[in-house]
């Protein structure tokens, strides 16, 4: 009898077939719009969530056109954009049959308006993928905090059953109503189905299976990324130890925030990071929503590539809080910020001085001459999973190899920056991996720093 | 020095000018119109306050007919009309602009409906006079029982306080678009302006001068009855002791039921009585609203007969529920019983034998030759106040005068039935008063009661 000894191979995990969109956009925008935006005075959350509007008239955009707003995402990079259908007001900005708090309700264009359509058209004119933000943890008009209705007894439970039936019949509209969808954002997740949150998820499979669903305690096709600076940890690895992100089911983790940055690359599900921002965060401001005297407060160029670099250039994708305005438009200073932003990073990494890729250990990027370089570029092909551990880029100088830098993760992209160096040759090694390196991208780059 | 001996008059509580108008209507009906009226199953009002209606696009009265709706209240001899602007949903059948739970949210007429509109259309084309009821005791959408919101703290505080305004700004609306309203009538009152209540009197006051207003802590133009069966007691006196109806600040009354039904006839307020019915209440029934396979459980022409005496007949002013149906109209059942019931209270009491008036404690009435005789109708002038406290009406039998009944209160309008006695005349006595009687109006009848 002959003893046969089987080796197991270290399980790779990989993402599902409709996580791949996530990592190849990169970069995308949301869009907050909601009553509040028309009150002329700044916003409050903590108050926002438990008083309602005093007067929902005030929503008037008069000239709006969704169409420069996602042009302007567009000029900055971004692939998809998502709208806030529904913030923490519950004011749902389309012609819903089931939430009467909605579009229906407004003197604006006579009651008729639907700005989820309009801002799905534009997203379809532009190749921008569309994607929709729900809010259902908060409703100040219906007098929901934190997923639960007030009060006790059959009147809450019956109100909560109800609750949770409002917000899947409104899932249902936004999953059928608008076409194929890139992303359903539940604000705060959609909690626990079993619990005080809507079963949407199978509402979700159902309508829009390919369609990326952030979040509940149950699923989130990405995690957030554990601070709202637009920047993730590094490493960051896609791989998670939950199926969800930052639910009170990994809350018992020891560092929920530095697992939400860094992920764990021996973690068993495929839950990649997502760095979020708003535009308006200079200055000591965050602000998801267009406020009065704002203006000078969205963030200099630096401080974008800065993020840029420390999300999709940390494997994670980047989103980008865009605020319009009471007429409707995105605000000038805004729109020129992005354009100047994406012509910037098309500047600084359009154009590689060379570029490689291989099934393999061991890269090697020979550059026609001897020329100063400072960033490097690695992209494995992550449908086979993040394989790479550790990796070094060294920099062949007067002939020899010399390390110009070195990681961890690698995953969708990282861009890797380093002192310039003056050389005629890169070479990414592989030090460490759970497999063979699938590198589908390894370039360099000679960035002129302003 | 003289010594001038005072004797104080008794102060003779007279009505507001504008309560005049209760009085002289008599009756009225009220319309109760919901979105549960379409869900095709029986109405719960427990469930009701505290479940909001899961698909309010039921509400789909595709043959609507208002005009038909106040004829056959018309018919029954009503004088004035009120619909449920609001009820216990707090669905609004108008194209409110603060309430966004109205018919700006449904399907039916493309969201343009205004049944409020139609319904005061309606009533000024047939010359009824039109009123509203606005339901703010309960709104199960938002999660109102009993006036309050859940919750606590802060949450609750902010959330009452919006309430209160929410429902000011919907009396505003009401009382400003559809012209010089009849009543308005805040379902259970609306409560006390300095606790959970709406201040809602200042807003009447202001756009409505002279309607009647029904009901809060404050002041009520109208008193409930005491039930919901269509009567009062006897006698009815429409003086008060408090300005209010029936509400907490009377509930020290020793028995608060037998002051509604009867008043004080040393009440120092004029809070006249209104006695309420719904058509629908036969066999056990008592239904506010239509509900399937109530057609067989409208009131005998009978029981309403009675009802009508021991109301308008007793000095006070009959409501009678009626219940348009899904289909928007009011079912020919209940259009034919009204048609009857106004035809048989003409029958009775249009045609006097002979009538006469007189300021004077007793009043003659001849008739040309003797005949039998089994009703009179007394009235006082109201506008002087209720000066009779107690009478007797004699009829002549053969030369000598015999008593044929006494009582107390008249009022309005007072009919004594009493054993059919053949005679050649009446002679209403007035045997206690507080001052001068003012009888506008004494007449007899001879009813065949069939």
């Amino acid at each position: 009898m002959n003893c046969v000894l089987s080796v197991a191979q270290p399980e790779i995990i990989v993402p599902k077939p409709h996580q791949l969109k996530w990592h190849e956009a990169e970069m995308g925008a949301v869009f907050h719009y909601d009553l509040h935006v028309f009150d002329g005075i700044r916003y409050g959350q903590g108050n926002n969530r438990i008083s309602p509007i005093e007067d929902y008239n005030i929503f008037n955009p008069t000239q709006l056109d969704t169409d420069q707003w996602i042009q302007a995402a567009k000029a900055a990079g971004c692939k998809f954009a998502v709208l806030t259908a529904t913030h923490e007001t519950g004011f749902g900005l389309w012609q819903s049959d089931v939430n009467p708090y909605c579009l229906k309700a407004v003197k604006w264009r006579d009651g008729k308006g639907d700005i989820v359509r309009d801002f799905v058209n534009s997203c379809r004119k532009y190749g921008i993928q569309p994607g929709i933000y729900v809010g259902i943890r908060w409703n100040s008009l219906l007098g929901i905090h934190n997923f639960k209705v007030a009060g006790d007894g059959e009147f809450a439970a019956n109100r909560q059953a109800w609750y949770k039936r409002f917000c899947e019949k409104m899932v249902e509209e936004l999953c059928t109503r608008y076409g194929d969808l890139y992303m359903i954002w539940f604000d705060g997740g959609a909690d626990d189905p079993r619990g005080d949150g809507p079963d949407v998820e199978p509402i979700v499979n159902k309508y829009q299976p390919n369609c990326l669903f952030y979040h509940n305690i149950d699923r989130a096709d990405f995690r957030w990324g554990g601070s709202e600076t637009g920047t993730v940890g590094y490493p960051c690895w896609s791989t998670f130890p939950a199926p969800c992100s930052h639910h009170k089911r990994i809350e018992s983790q020891k560092d929920q925030i530095a697992l939400l940055k860094q992920g764990d690359p021996e973690g068993k599900y495929w839950v990649p990071a997502m760095a979020d921002s708003p535009l308006r965060g200079a200055n000591g401001r965050h602000e998801w929503f267009w406020e009065p005297d704002d203006e000078n407060n969205i963030y200099p160029l630096t401080t974008l590539m800065d993020m840029y670099e420390k999300s999709v250039g940390r494997n994670a994708t980047l989103i980008i809080g865009l605020t319009p305005d009471p007429d409707g438009l995105l605000p000038a200073g805004d729109e020129q910020r992005l354009k100047e932003w994406g012509e910037e990073i098309n500047r600084r990494f359009g154009t590689p001085l060379a570029e490689t890729q291989g099934r393999r250990q061991r890269l090697t990027l020979n550059l026609n001459e001897k020329q100063p370089v400072n960033y490097c570029i690695i992209q494995e092909d992550i449908a086979k999973g993040e394989r790479i551990r550790q990796y070094k880029i060294e920099a062949k100088v007067n002939g020899k190899w010399q390390t110009v830098c070195s990681g961890e993760s690698v995953g969708h992209k990282r861009i890797a920056h380093f002192e310039p160096v003056e050389t005629t040759a890169l070479r990414l090694t592989v030090t460490q991996s759970v497999a063979v390196p699938e590198i589908r991208h390894f370039s360099a780059y000679n960035v002129t720093l302003k």
